[in-house]
């Protein structure tokens, strides 16, 4: 759920001037998203998403996120198209925040995936990197491998209260990833949150791709890494390998991996669970008296990690040299 | 913002296939009315509104609520139509909840109402109680004076944590209005919660009246004097008199007031904000821990109930033979 800024009638009605979009409608805002506000737009034109761009967003990356949207969109990926207003910018100003205005994408998220949609998945996120290719700003992926132990230092004397053990394990784990963390992988524009909130489908087909608001330069790899543990694990933690099957099938039939991406895939992975449950573990240290927004559970990445830990090479994951170039 | 229960694609899918609307194109949780969960719905007949009935709504008043959109609907009034299922059946049952799909209104909610959106409200509100003349259910509105009692009393200890002295005037305005309050006005279906939120508008003009909710048979004029007190006062209290004339003016122009309604005027206007004073009060005090709606606050209805003891007499509102028969 997210509506942080409300906007009245008046504000939204002067703001929709600077756009050839045609009068107001109606505006309802939306649970989707949990950084921003969104709301359904209806306007002459048709229908849209407004976002007006909360605090956790810094404002000098607006243009990277939105510039990503208009290239891809461009390069025959689904995802929101920015509108411009009349003087051509997409980025405007509403309720005394960065908002703007994109297209509104038909499709729905599934609740539970199946192997179908881990394929589609696949070869979308794989089309993604391809059309990401010569995206020429970047934007440093501040929730990697560099940027765990500053998220969790402040929070670590608290790790217990979440679950036993927990403190021990993380700090085993960074070291771990710091020392083995692949530095010289293909790298390019990757989503970075790629989970089933983000990914809408119409039956089996994607319709879009949404939120690129974690979108930066990193290692392509990783991004599959991470959407294999938002995609290809049960509530309870459990590995599905006919999903990841499905997901890396779909991903290589676009994209083949590089040898070295095949070598790193299980050390990715256990960054991708890692960077997840940090997140979640500081959300859930730190919610607001208030707060409209529950968090999710760190508990659900503790047993994914536990499990990367086990499959441990490039085979647990079913990765061959058929996935490769 | 009210989305209490989600819903899974696989459910709305399966739900959709009682109707005939089409395949679903997309669905997203929004933040309007605060008693049920509601979700903007695309399917291939158009948008729709999905409604999810909440605890605190009683089951067996949904078929009141349903069957007077249908009836004002018919009658001319714009509100929400819900849509009957392939077996003619107006509610359904969705996600363990009883459910209702019911027609998308355009329009937006005004944040400041002027005078010019006061008359066309009052020429709404007559007109709805015209159309209600001759609907055929009834339902008591357990929220009238019988109520107030048994409302506040379990939680009159407390009422000086919100206001202090709040307890001895709420005392001494349940005597008042047991006392005062008129038995014998013209009566029939009332909106009963008509704030501007409920209202929409596409520039001055009146597209829709939605949350039908606390729908109930009472007096008309009550239901009046409730939008006198959501609608012709500022956020600190202050009485506006043009947007009070205004009201009042639209709404004689289409449905002339009765004598003993005029006369009753001050008492209804007292009552109406004492109902939201109470209701505010309660739900202050109960805020649950989690919750994902912030409680209003109950000192603006404190306000406008003194105002309202000063105002006093049916032309400390402007209330005249011109509004009458």
């Amino acid at each position: 759920m997210a509506v942080y800024t409300q906007v009245s009638d008046e504000e939204l009605i002067a703001f929709l001037e600077n756009y050839e979009l045609g009068p107001l409608l109606s505006c309802k805002g939306i649970a989707e998203g949990v950084e921003n506000s969104n709301y359904y737009l209806h306007a002459g034109a048709g229908s849209f998403i407004l976002t007006l761009y909360e605090k956790r967003v810094a404002e000098s990356d607006l243009p990277f996120f939105l510039g990503l949207m208009e290239h891809l969109s461009a390069r025959g990926v689904t995802c929101p198209l920015p509108v411009r207003n009349r003087a051509g910018a997409a980025l405007g100003r509403l309720a005394g925040r960065p908002a703007a205005i994109i297209t509104f994408l038909d499709g729905y998220s599934v609740a539970h995936p199946e192997p179908a949609h881990c394929a589609a998945l696949g070869e979308a996120l794989a089309h993604f990197h391809r059309a990401g290719a010569d995206f020429p700003l970047r934007r440093q992926n501040t929730l990697s491998v560099a940027g765990w132990r500053p998220l969790f230092a402040p929070f670590a004397a608290r790790a217990d209260e979440v679950a036993e053990g927990l403190g021990d394990i993380v700090a085993a784990e960074l070291a771990y990833l710091d020392a083995n963390w692949p530095g010289d992988l293909p790298s390019g524009v990757i989503h970075a949150d790629l989970f089933p909130d983000n990914v809408f489908f119409l039956g089996d087909k994607i319709s879009g791709l949404i939120d690129f608001y974690f979108a930066c330069t990193d290692a392509l790899a990783y991004d599959l890494a991470i959407c294999l543990n938002a995609w290809c694990f049960t509530a309870q933690g459990d590995f599905e390998p006919d999903k990841c099957a499905a997901l890396l099938g779909g991903y290589s039939a676009v994209r083949a991996l590089a040898p070295a991406e095949i070598d790193a895939f299980p050390v990715l992975a256990r960054g991708a669970a890692l960077r997840f449950l940090l997140t979640r573990f500081v959300d859930w240290l730190n919610v607001p008296p208030g707060a409209l927004v529950r968090p999710k559970d760190p508990k659900e990445y503790l047993a994914r990690l536990k499990r990367h830990r086990q499959l441990a090479t490039p085979s647990g994951y079913g990765l061959g040299s058929g996935f490769g170039e």
